[in-house]
């Protein structure tokens, strides 16, 4: 509302809501005239900022700040624009800060958003956070919190996210059903929870279809990196010469493996086949292209976004805040790199 | 400054800052015992928010807004990278926007910044944006602005960009030096400048190693995608079966092209090298890799901040803002998409 007269004093005198904003403020670089001029109209207007305006504004900032883990990221870039375009819509501005999954990291800029005013914040935890005593002490200031895609049961608010475990049922299903029928899988580091649900969906896929579970066709990616995918698919095909389906934990890993093979002589898909995790845009240049789990960022930025809202509304309302868990749904997108399902 | 001592109430007491703030704000939710502690550490402190003290907040938000023409997309999401781990360390934080190359939202974009006091705003201008008045404006009331990557001469600040048309003719001298005797170009839309510069390069190159310029060798990409690559390869070999290298305007052209030469029978690059420009994640995965461009986005986001930082001090200590121009160097990938140079 204030922000509305501002900027109606702004173009009806033809200046910069800054210049409205300063004159109303007596900054010394501003004409006595031009002070003049804006304090008469805004009087006009009943727009006086007084303590309780103030106040007013300072409650509502319409600002946000939105804590993610690493920026360069397609997933995380899709989750950005996702809530950028949604509170964009909202009239709020989106304060982006990068955790690079650092607890302390995490601590502190929760502390400077805090400072800032900001009306919410969206959190995705850092894997380093075990604790969540700096995250719930805001919630419990009544400020909304929604975790998006690493979230912790511990922490009572809004939630959205995949289902990992589920997805990467899907994903090994997916090579079963097109004939494979020794498949590894190049898990994430233990920690945290998705890679240990994306290792519990594959076991639950071959378990379900009577393969039984085995430990060393598992390898680990540490880095979760191209060069891990390149390196392990070596590993693979020299421990294990009949292995004819490989689920990797990320489109980035498949894809180091996918080029290593090929530079092995091997055929993709019919003599191994490889499916990734996410549908990042490199999976459909490589070449054969990538079969992947498409993990909708930007629904999910969207998704997160909009449910920050309706906690703010409920706050505004004087309401007690709803939380809401939203689970958003993962397909398997099938490309060259598995055979087709007759 | 205020913000520290904040800071230094909050973790004395063991309470949020966002507790501190509010107990000296009165806010209803916080018991009188809580505000008693808080007011009392505060004097203590020296920390009396008066309004002087409240108008130099005012004045130094330690924010600062980014616009951004696209979050998605390896360049820009880089600059964002930069921006923020360059603003950080400053203490700073960043509001980020996506004006999707529209002048309109530009404008809308940084009235609301300005509504948001930041310090100061990092701009690349949307391809829409022909007159500058509204930027023009918010520097003649002292808030600082600094140019990234889409420029313009008639914008006095500072400015950071890349020399579109050296790098162009770096790109084109290297497909020369590794044999190429008939190169075509694969460019944007004729707006905007970069687009310009960029064949402008290309020519500049043929000229200088006496190959003279054909116009029937410069195809336009609209939409600067994958598909315009793959469909412009088809009509650059059908029209010019003796082709022997591509200049594509982006790596995303560049390699919608190497894809569809491959499915054409061509091998790359002995029959036809391509090189693209930007250096984008995908360049590095596919088969054969894409020689490219180095479009440093990283340094050039760090750089567009240091020089809004610096701007930022110029006004702090009462000195005319000191504008500069910085031309990041870009250096020219070779990978396997284009012949070794002996």
């Amino acid at each position: 509302m204030a922000n509305v007269t501002l900027k109606k004093i702004a173009d009806t005198l033809g200046i910069s809501p800054a210049t409205v904003s300063k004159a109303l403020k007596d900054y010394p670089d501003i004409s006595s005239k031009t002070k003049e001029k804006v304090k008469a109209l805004a009087k006009q207007l009943h727009y006086t900022p007084n303590p309780f305006a103030q106040s007013l504004r300072n409650k509502e900032s319409k600002l946000i700040g939105l804590i993610i883990p690493q920026v360069v990221h397609h997933f995380f870039s899709n989750i950005i624009n996702g809530v950028i375009k949604a509170a964009t819509q909202k009239g709020y501005l989106v304060i982006v800060l990068e955790s690079e999954e650092s607890y302390e990291r995490e601590k502190d800029q929760i502390n400077l958003l805090i400072e800032k005013n900001v009306d919410g914040i969206l959190l995705s935890l850092s894997d380093k956070t075990v604790q969540y005593k700096h995250i719930n002490a805001i919630i419990d200031n009544g400020i909304p919190v929604v975790l998006y895609d690493k979230i912790s049961k511990l922490i009572n608010c809004s939630k959205v996210m995949i289902n990992d475990r589920k997805a990467s049922q899907q994903a090994t299903q997916h090579l079963i059903d097109s004939g494979c029928k020794k498949i590894a899988h190049i898990r994430g580091p233990l920690k945290p929870q998705t890679t240990i649900d994306r290792l519990m969906g594959y076991r639950k896929a071959l378990e379900l279809n009577g393969i039984s579970y085995d430990d060393s066709l598992v390898f680990e990616s540490l880095n979760l990196s191209f060069e891990d995918g390149y390196q392990l698919a070596q590993e693979i095909v020299e421990q294990h010469p009949d292995v004819d389906g490989i689920f990797a934990f990320a489109d980035l890993v498949a894809t180091g493996a996918l080029i290593k093979l090929k530079e092995l002589g091997k055929r993709i898909p019919d003599d191994i086949s490889i499916i990734g995790f996410s549908n990042w845009f490199l999976s459909k240049v490589t070449s054969p292209s990538l079969s992947t789990v498409d993990q909708p960022g930007f629904q999910m930025g969207e998704t997160a976004f909009e449910l920050l809202y309706e906690n703010i509304q409920d706050l505004k309302n004087g309401q007690s805040i709803n939380h809401q868990i939203v689970e958003i749904s993962t397909r398997v997108i099938a490309r060259d790199s598995t055979k087709t399902i007759n």
